[in-house]
């Protein structure tokens, strides 16, 4: 195993999936270097021994001592800092990240990659309603799903090494998806009902409301919660297929809404007794 | 405490509710006695001395004896079970529900009901998407919020009484709303979060997906595991409070999906912002 021989790991974005990356890779051993544009970030980061070394700006150094490279930064910018980086790159990295649309980023990498250094990417389905590094937490890869998100340009060695990160990080289900299954899956599970939960508090001033809420509404509009800068562009970045799945939710609850208004229970209860079991399905081992 | 001499609390219906307030209740030291069509139900609770005594079925000496009652029925037939037991009421005692829906059962029930009893309208913010007693918890009760539901015919003493009750249960924050004040919030923030939830699973087959989802579509998705026959009447009997919410927040989602197709970034991320700081306030004090 190649991978734990290579010891140094440069994180780039110290965020909440950056820290959450760092805490579980220092736990286990590895020399763990940060960069990050916020001074407040790395030195947090320092001061709670979540990361070994670490810079605020740019540090050739950090970079060049790098065995493998985590890019956990916001979406956009991912291509532009592989641009600006690579020139310092050892031969023969492995680099992935951690970016919740894939399309958008993977081929534009690959496409400005040096020959010698391998992007595989990858989405840990993890996170906090919390950003920043302050509120990274290791435990979030407990259980979760982690996608490995090949192209033809990868190799059987990179997709392994990907997946043996995330068994490292602790997750649960590794699978592989292409960038465009990945983006329409994603599109529907994540993104859609992000944008259903920021739509449930916009709709109505209801803040009043919560002296009488149960679980449910608290549990629906949990991620509600949201980082409008990042989730934004990740709304950006994959518009197509969360249009596309927009329209089939709005379809489908516009339908739900003509049984109820004409009194169809038998079409309401065949739509909950589908859903009901459907449902099973998702729940976690242990749940 | 007048309430604590009167020891013998009668139970309709022993689902997922009625068992739930016979466990607390038992544990307190009360009489738990339970009617219930289904047998099965019955001798579970008995057998797992859930309740002290139980029928399937009718029992008028259960009815006789005692010195309060909680109907823990199905919304639709509240009205009925009260018409044809309450010749076997002692006077003066006390009745409280579970209902979901108030508008359409609290003042039937008040219209019919002896003078010499008071009904004392109740909902308990708390559930599992499991029903049946084989279900119930007393656990859910823990913190959660408790609504009393009085109209111009209910005492002092009865909204006292009701209130007390919650605070035995273990509930958290007990609060007073008025019929329409309590089926219009029900109506949006848990019949609409159904709705969607029913919505999000029917809209397309998606179960394969179970092997990449994270949390915020399991937390979304939780209560799509739903009761159909309690949740038609339920929907039926608030239709129109619940239309109305299911308007406000199609138009709101169609309009945040217009942003998205217009590439309106910065009113999305006003959405967000709006949503994130609206979301704070209904956190639980732990959380």
């Amino acid at each position: 195993m190649e991978w734990i021989t290579k010891k140094n790991v440069l994180i780039a974005g110290l965020g909440l999936m950056g820290g959450s990356y760092a805490r579980a890779l220092k736990r286990l051993g590895f020399h763990v270097m940060a960069l990050d544009r916020d001074e407040e970030a790395v030195s947090y980061a320092l001061r709670e021994r979540i990361i070994s070394e670490g810079a605020a700006g740019e540090n050739d150094e950090l970079v060049r001592k790098a065995d493998a490279v985590i890019l956990a930064l916001y979406p956009g910018i991912v291509p532009q800092w592989v641009q600006e980086h690579q020139h310092l790159f050892q031969p023969g990295i492995m680099m992935t990240d951690v970016t919740g649309v894939k399309r958008q980023i993977v081929y534009k990498v690959q496409e400005i990659l040096r020959k010698d250094v391998e992007f595989i990417a990858a989405h840990p389905m993890a996170g906090r309603e919390l950003s920043g590094v302050q509120h990274s937490d290791d435990r979030i890869f407990r259980d979760a799903n982690y996608i490995i998100v090949p192209t033809l340009q990868n190799t059987a060695k990179g997709i392994e090494w990907c997946g043996m990160l995330g068994k490292l990080l602790g997750c649960g289900k590794i699978t592989v998806l292409s960038p465009e299954e990945h983006d329409d899956m994603i599109a529907f599970v994540s993104q859609l009902t992000h944008c259903i939960a920021v739509s449930l508090m916009t709709c109505s001033d209801n803040t009043h409301l919560s002296d009488y809420t149960g679980d449910s509404f608290r549990d629906l509009t949990r991620i509600a919660r949201i980082n409008d800068g990042m989730w934004s562009e990740l709304f950006m970045m994959n518009r197509e297929p969360l249009l596309a799945q927009m329209d089939t939710f709005l379809k489908e609850l516009t339908e739900f809404r003509k049984m109820l208004a004409e009194g169809d229970v038998e079409g309401m209860r065949e739509k909950m007794r589908i859903s009901t079991q459907r449902r099973a399905a998702f729940n976690k081992p242990n749940q």
